[in-house]
């Protein structure tokens, strides 16, 4: 197959870069920086540049951009995708992408699939791209309903073989609500943790639960404000319940109540393993 | 030199083990558990069961113990104690168990010294205890006052020889202000976290992010209960600033504020460069 990859970035150029390691397709590629490009090339993680001339023989296009430039690009590109052609984006949210680019498919006759690599790492851009960065990790679809079955085969068997060890079918709803609280509230509470005044004399007091929770704090500020957004009404409502359930343990620690206590921290225990297990 | 170790679960037992593992020092053991002490005899975790006999023998008494069967055990066993052994706690709060043992050593002519080693894993008990546990870790000491400096290189010295890679001379005061959040606030926020309504769901939706924000939530509720309780005006006051920093998010998320939103989580950025760098 040909497949034209959009954005190559840390995603694009690590889908760009597995594609090259686990397959036979022909990869071309694009970036807003043409030195990205060059790089690209060089490194082998594609084959060519994707060009207006390419763009109409591709049978995937990945777009690996933010929700509003993968949108924009669809919107300015749609005469020159091939009928038939697979359209998968890669944004962290999906009902407002989906929503803008599935009637532009419906009408141009191209079949558009929501995607989410559950996939990342606290730095961005190409230089950091790896082709085994989707290793054991699971790759979300939200396809349209009347998706026929033997395209959704053939598109989890090309998911898999990049790395992945699972496909997960959802729908654009049921995925925004889950990431609000897998992903983005994740982000928003360690953002929100490392700002305590005292984190700044952790040094020689900090051991793996701080650096855990710490973690990705450091995030790209650019694209997370674009993602919760627009999930906005889904992540205050997960920001709410976090700090309702923090008020729990805040009182039962400053009443000194050991059995409210010890029950906040054993249902948190039990669910973890729930959860986990 | 003879040491003796009080509490063989995983700090215990693993302290037992580095000592056997890393110098030629006789190592005796003791735990409510008779089974645990033939366990650690068997594995060579320790030389011999610590018995009222050898107590007075030893150079180095370390209690590996909650807080309050710490100081109870010091009370019962003060005059078994030798004057001049060096008496360690391993307690996750400084202030509340210090300021019971100082007393009984000033009078008892032992020297007591606080000590929390900042290692640990989201399992107890002695069969989970792992002789490099302490590998790269920061052993934290709140000697008093007046201890020699003689005494305070030698034991910093012992601790490095165990694996630590950092010895941080701390107060009993300073090391609760700054564990209340490095440790125990991580703790509070992991259990929060794990108890969203959506968590039951997260299979196939989940990476990096959650599996950080959610490790710690499994964890032993006897011990924290009673850490929590003992160092309350601290963690309050660490939650407090957690949910009003929450807050914050939620009202720009909310405000459909993509500026104030953008400063926020830049902020987060910025601070965790600054403290990690």
């Amino acid at each position: 197959m040909k497949i034209g990859i959009v954005g190559l970035g840390l995603i694009g150029g690590s889908i760009a870069k597995a594609i090259k390691q686990n397959t036979e397709h022909k990869v071309f590629g694009t970036d807003l920086q043409e030195s990205v490009i060059y790089k690209a090339i060089l490194l082998e993680a594609i084959d060519e540049k994707l060009t207006e001339e390419v763009m109409p023989q591709c049978d995937i296009i990945i777009l690996a951009l933010y929700p509003a430039a993968a949108i924009g690009f669809v919107q300015e590109h749609q005469s020159e995708l091939k009928r038939g052609a697979v359209v998968i984006d890669c944004c962290g949210v999906k009902s407002a992408v989906c929503r803008e680019i599935q009637p532009i498919a419906d009408e141009k006759g191209f079949v558009y699939v929501g995607g989410h690599p559950m996939a990342g790492i606290e730095y961005s851009g190409f230089e950091h791209s790896q082709k085994n960065l989707f290793k054991h990790a699971s790759m979300i679809l939200t396809p349209q309903r009347d998706m026929s079955i033997q395209d959704m085969d053939q598109l989890k068997r090309f998911w898999m073989s990049l790395g992945f060890n699972h496909v997960e079918i959802s729908t654009p709803e049921e995925h925004d609500q889950i990431i609000a609280f897998t992903s983005q509230l994740a982000h928003v509470v360690s953002s929100a943790y490392v700002k305590s005044p005292t984190s700044i004399r952790h040094k020689g007091f900090s051991a793996g639960s701080y650096k855990d929770l710490s973690r990705v704090a450091k995030l790209n500020e650019n694209m997370w404000t674009e993602l919760f957004l627009l999930n906005r009404e889904n992540l205050a409502e997960e920001i709410n319940g976090m700090i309702e359930r923090l008020q729990e343990y805040r009182d039962a620690i400053q009443a000194g109540n050991e059995k409210d206590l010890w029950d906040l921290l054993h249902e948190g225990t039990e669910r973890k393993i729930l959860i986990d297990g």
